[in-house]
């Protein structure tokens, strides 16, 4: 790959929408951000992608090879719809590949973005030398992207690798998707904030730091307002955490002697605010998975920074355009 | 493949040894079963197997194209060394591919046994018609073999769907591995056992049928013990077997969501035993895992019968010639 080929990768997240430019050895020429306005609907959020992408265009002389698009989601793989975003309500069978190709006259991928981010670390980052990797990012719920054999798995409806609701405790708290114990009901943003405002329901003397962090609200507080407590040596704080780092390293030792790995790529919103975790969650791995599994296995942090979900999605273009021009014709 | 290839299949247990002549459409033709001696040592049960494959020579024009093995344990499946096997004590570095090839004359293959039986299910039973599958076999443990985009997965260090050492329960019982609550450590034979032999300790009223079936030895209460006693309405074996159908639910819930496969396949002695236990499952299932990873998913028992792991083992074989007669010296 020349470097010469450009492409843009979204990231199209619920709370904010992120469009780069980047080039072939995965750097990020210019990128324009906003937030989602999730009031203006489905349409409204298109078309400031499609204005986002002209403007990233102006004044370029290298022509775009296609969009790359990010989001948490069901999605239609071949065809680009997005079924159901949990992220963005009344996103309901859109048929956004075809909508942004229309206007755009670009190929254009749709791709679950933590799937997009796995691609990226493995083209451009952190598990660049490798051919089985597991990238798992824990933001508001915990998402993954799994490499095997030097392929990107997708399984047979598309849905490999849903971390996030992997049952690690059978009579713990109620998911968001019917079950009990997910994995990111206990160590997901969403996880850790509900299990915050029912401790400090439980316990305002206890509460009193989360209270004063979310202007003594209890339905405000935040994953990110347990972060700061804690870093304040808060000791509610310090339970609250400990006990996702306990349901962190359990979740990673399934991880690793499910799917072998030799990197473990770890990232998202919970490890950048409390980066000494990984540290905590490599100390269990290592004493409880399967000593064969732990062979040669290297437990890193995402390499990217805050651009991977659009190097990611610009990844994907890259790799399908690659594909492309190898088999005329199954453009997929 | 004409059907005229014959290779041995070597299903290799703690308990009792198989070795059938297979044909390349996966039939058995003739077999040979024995108990395992692990009194004399791996190089008596070394010997006993090489009697076994000579005997199944003798008559036979046909000649053989090669020996699998499939075995428990953790194997280096380049050269056929086995480093560990649970079932079998005193096999440490045991270099199994080697000893037999020098005595037979004839290419060996050594690979993990649910891993065979995966790749027999695949080729010739339950499985045939997919590129996504999951097989777990419930017996004294819980293994899994995973093809997915129609490659059988190994993973970094050979170690790919370890699937019994699967955290399911956070503060669950405490697994052979050395952690705790793994899938096994509940729902595995060696786990229900245990679970019984306390429940008996707590209560020997209650536990008087399980008594009985095990001559009144709190300690030879098996796993086979609480599926008769279940079978017979026993209240005890019931609450045992319920706690067991509620793991056995969560950890298949995981395998769909983690691996999304087209096919569930499900097999071993507690299947085999309990065989209204694949419907339970099943009902969980659809009702908890993913609805976008449950779509098409297609749960179902194993095909192969006993013979499974011969078959599996033998299909190994025939898979490996097949590429080794595409690629002259890439035998691995």
């Amino acid at each position: 790959m020349a470097a010469i080929l450009e492409a843009i990768g979204v990231d199209l997240g619920g709370t904010k929408i992120e469009v780069g430019r980047v080039d072939a050895t995965g750097h990020v020429l210019k990128r324009i951000g906003f937030a989602t306005d999730t009031e203006g609907g489905p349409q409204q959020i298109q078309n400031k992608i499609i204005e986002a992408i002209q403007e990233l265009q102006n004044g370029s002389k290298i022509p775009l090879v296609g969009v790359g698009i990010g989001l948490a989601g069901q999605i239609d793989p071949l065809h680009g719809i997005v079924h159901f975003a949990p992220n963005l309500p009344d996103w309901e069978d859109i048929p956004l590949q075809e909508n942004m190709q229309k206007i755009l006259g670009l190929p254009v991928k749709v791709i679950n973005d933590v799937r997009a981010i796995a691609w990226g670390e493995w083209l451009f980052g952190a598990g660049k030398s490798t051919q089985d990797l597991v990238c798992v990012f824990v933001g508001t719920g915990i998402g993954g992207g799994v490499v095997c054999a030097g392929k990107l798995l997708k399984g047979h409806s598309n849905t490999f690798g849903e971390v996030g609701h992997m049952v690690v405790d059978l009579d713990g708290p109620s998911c968001t998707c019917g079950n009990r114990g997910c994995w990111e009901s206990i160590a997901g943003g969403w996880g850790i904030a509900k299990q915050a405002r029912e401790a400090v329901l439980n316990d305002q003397v206890a509460g009193a730091r989360l209270l004063k962090l979310s202007e003594q609200k209890i339905e405000n507080i935040s994953a990110k307002n347990v972060g700061e407590a804690y870093l304040q040596n808060d000791p509610l704080a310090i339970s609250l955490i400990k006990k996702v780092q306990k349901a962190l390293i359990a979740g990673c030792i399934n991880l690793v002697n499910l799917y072998n790995p030799e990197f473990l790529i770890l990232g998202g919103g919970l490890i950048d605010g409390i980066p000494e975790i990984v540290a905590v969650i490599e100390d269990g791995v290592r004493k409880k998975a399967l000593k064969a599994a732990t062979q040669g296995l290297k437990i890193v942090t995402a390499r990217l920074g805050k651009q991977v979900g659009v190097i990611g999605a610009a990844a994907v273009v890259f790799d399908f355009l690659l594909k492309e021009s190898n088999k005329k014709g199954e453009w997929k």
